[in-house]
């Protein structure tokens, strides 16, 4: 294909694969010179479109992603209904859960938000890439409990807080979703009916 | 002080630690002699009371600990009421998370709702370990991996789920719950009243 005939869409495709590269590649810096050249040969980059599944319900996850740029959104059908459970924004990972090792198929959807780029490593390089790089595997280890300290924390904020209280939540720890996001969306992650949000929101403007 | 005056408290007290020693002795011996022998030096074991707090809001978390019997219970003060978000059993660890290198105090409490008897790895004997047993890593990464899962699950759980689905899941998953935990706390967790939880078991009762 010559330069002349690449469309629009094949060269924002190629700048946003640009782009998400050279964010991986500042990340990749903090490394040493040696790890560096391991992750680059074993991460790949995948670009989504806005709509697209990275993956279904039934699907058996083989990789782990590494949010880049854009937002992707967590949710389950339960009886025909979309239920949001989360939104994965940038340096946010997804490990596809208890399928590391198991084989065992995710219950839940996860489709972009915007136009997404994640980074994607295969079980089998994740191995590869600890065996190559003990170091990478201790801050790995630690990102993780990071990771899980923030899901408890959301858990129990979630169990204790009501559906204001999440929104004001979600206000100071996650601004920019208010706007990304549709609303049906986040009323679904609040737990309540698009209407209830509307009426949080107009409560909040009168008392400030 | 003589075996004789040793008062029946005592000997019970003494039995925890040789149940909870034996119970942590056949985990290790699942590992290979050298890195047994470092996790039975590093690895502490602590006996605590029903009702002893093993963790308070405003506390600095300095280890990790591991569920060895007992059930400990986390809970939230939200204007004065105890919200209860989780209930920590056999084999369940306790990462105490954001502290790990931050010096961040928690802000919930954890406290015993029967006898417990916990490892205790502080995070400095945590490096040490790992350090020399670096197959110990990878196992920890993969078991942080399962927990993050799990805990996943089970906001996915909460948020798409009505109180009487998520008695229904506690039914299916955590039976041994249901009969150990008060009522009241058990209802916190869920998410409802006390009166509540009683309605749902007697529909449930009355629909099987």
């Amino acid at each position: 294909m010559s330069d002349k005939s690449k469309t629009k869409a094949a060269l924002l495709h190629e700048l946003a694969r640009a782009e998400a590269e050279e964010l991986v590649e500042q990340c990749v810096q903090q490394l040493e010179d040696e790890e560096s050249k391991i992750v680059n040969e074993l991460l790949e980059i995948r670009l989504l479109k806005k709509g697209e599944h990275l993956m279904r319900a039934g699907d058996v996850p083989t990789a782990n992603y590494g949010i880049v740029s854009g937002c992707i959104r967590q949710y389950y059908l339960v009886n025909g209904e979309e239920k949001t459970t989360f939104f994965y924004t940038t340096d946010h990972s997804i490990y596809s859960l208890h399928g590391t090792s198991k084989g065992i198929p995710v219950k839940y959807y996860l489709t972009c938000v915007e136009d997404t780029s994640v980074t994607v490593l295969s079980y089998e390089k994740e191995l590869e890439l600890f065996e190559r790089c003990p170091r990478l595997s201790t801050m790995s280890r630690n990102a993780l409990k990071e990771e899980l300290a923030n899901f408890q924390e959301m858990l129990a904020t979630h169990i204790t807080s009501s559906p204001e209280e999440r929104y004001n939540n979600l206000l100071t720890n996650r601004p920019d979703l208010i706007n990304r996001v549709p609303q049906y969306q986040l009323a679904s992650y609040l737990g309540v009916t698009p209407e209830s949000l509307s009426r949080i929101r107009k409560r909040m403007v009168t008392a400030h």
